[in-house]
């Protein structure tokens, strides 16, 4: 039985990308989860981007017992009433908008709420964070900054190149995220963000999900909850407890194989990284146990009000933002 | 200065496919039109429809004055009350649905409300009104029709072949519609329907929209404004006044080459019919002229009941059957 403030409070995953199907969605339910960005394309381009979109919303279709889909933060509130899951549609590739700015509304329009720029490679919008080299924000990608900021779509800056983020974070007239990254200091990984990075995007009014994958914690797969906690607190000690929040990046009922199709180029090319099996923290393990997490907090002797704002009020006020 | 009955009247057209611009939004805002089935796709396929709908999209927000976007009925209610012109958005081909059911509701979502089954010629759906043989509706015409029910968009068979469109209004669950067709008993044309094919549509509680085409009309381009009215009452005569309404397909703006890509095969293909250049009546020649429709109907005698039926009232109905 979750304890009383895990099930009053708001709880928003910055970002999951698991295996979906009716038990994961059942797991997000049985966690007490009130929403997540539920990434929904990765490598995919247009065509590929819009035929899961399309599978998406069947599967909210199906399982409107346990789901349903954000579009505004009263779809949220909702959630949280109704005691469903809040589906946010994020992709992590802005590769599906096929470089026509006009897409990006028809996207809005059918709920799209966060796009990250890039997906560990470069694309026509700028660099990812695993190139050797980063020439900043493209014109493709300024035209797509301000037109994600028309239509009021998150940008999310995870994967994305160090030069290009700052290009971003500088151009955007909203704030914007890093929904799922961890702390360069703490490990020094290229997916991992340096102090100046958290610095900058938190400067500019945006909001840091905290990962726990484990490839990139200073422990690997024998990270422990506490050990997440730390670098959640690590960020909030450069960035402040109101820009601080979580992004698990659960992958669960993924396989090994299933993962090679993240760290390929385009899932099936060349190696870009080697994470091998991904274990995750035994109290923290699977999606059904965000109670853990809080609970977890409170030991730990954090303030209900630092709690409710990591868990899910800096994602609403953030979202409040951007979206429209 | 429109007469009254033309102003107070809901009027809308079941069928434009015109070069839609500026001044042709502005034709249609000047011609009193309360909405129309704007055809935003023909030939293309999933990739073409799509950039197509994401152009019109762009289109309504920037000529938001003179228009809006219809999704129900309160739509076109709105439209009337605020003096703009409802754009329906609507396919002459289900090709852009790539046969993949899960693609129609998504097209809902973006308010795609009227869709043609086949253009001209068979796709996987059924058969073309241009091919030699029809086998009727295929597995994927089946699908299709139980998808287009479930998400309330309503099916067109103007362009349908004669067997196809049989059975896709004995399987419909819903009425469906000629939305700009007609008759065969007053000109023999391929494109034409013949009275029995005009009267099954009717018994299942579909709507004929009524061209006046004058590739279809039997004077062609010697066809008048009274001419137009006949065929419009040959059809009343065979289905009653509550279900016969107008479909013009204006082809404004475009010219003999643009008019090619209507009849050749995907566009650039082989001749699939030939029409010429195309004159429409001098009362009735362009979209600014629909109170010439109104005033020629009234001084034909019919009743005001009779001229709001088919102006506009007949389509309402349907859609309120049909949109959820």
């Amino acid at each position: 039985m979750p304890a009383r403030l895990h099930r009053q409070a708001t709880v928003i995953d910055g970002l999951i990308v698991s295996k979906w199907s009716r038990s994961l969605f059942e797991a997000m339910h049985a966690g007490g989860l009130t929403a997540a960005n539920c990434t929904c394309a990765v490598w995919e381009g247009f065509d590929g981007a819009f035929r899961h979109l399309a599978t998406w919303k069947r599967w909210l279709t199906k399982n409107d017992d346990l789901l349903l889909q954000v579009y505004s933060l009263d779809d949220i509130a909702r959630a949280k009433r109704e005691g469903r899951v809040g589906v946010i549609l994020g992709w992590q590739n802005s590769a599906g908008f096929d470089e026509e700015p006009s897409f990006v509304p028809v996207f809005h329009e059918l709920g799209l709420r966060v796009v990250q720029l890039t997906y560990h490679t470069a694309n026509a919008a700028g660099s990812g964070c695993l190139e050797a080299f980063d020439a900043g924000l493209s014109s493709w990608g300024h035209e797509l900054v301000a037109e994600l900021n028309r239509a009021g779509i998150l940008i999310d800056l995870s994967h994305v190149g160090s030069r290009t983020a700052r290009d971003a974070i500088r151009v955007s007239k909203q704030p914007v995220a890093y929904t799922h990254c961890a702390p360069k200091a703490l490990r020094d990984h290229p997916r991992n963000k340096t102090d100046e990075d958290l610095r900058a995007i938190a400067e500019r009014g945006g909001v840091i999900g905290v990962t726990m994958f484990p490839p990139f914690m200073p422990r690997g797969n024998d990270s422990t909850l506490d050990d997440y906690l730390d670098a959640i607190e690590h960020v909030i000690g450069l960035a402040g407890e109101e820009q601080v929040a979580i992004g698990t990046d659960f992958t669960q009922d993924i396989d090994e194989e299933g993962l090679r199709y993240f760290t390929r180029y385009k899932g099936t090319g060349h190696a870009l990284l080697e994470i091998g099996n991904v274990v995750n923290p035994k109290e923290f393990g699977r999606i059904e146990q965000y109670p853990n997490l809080t609970a977890a907090m409170e030991r730990r002797g954090w303030t209900e009000t630092r709690i409710r704002r990591v868990l899910g009020d800096n994602w609403l006020r953030l979202f409040g933002e951007v979206w429209r």
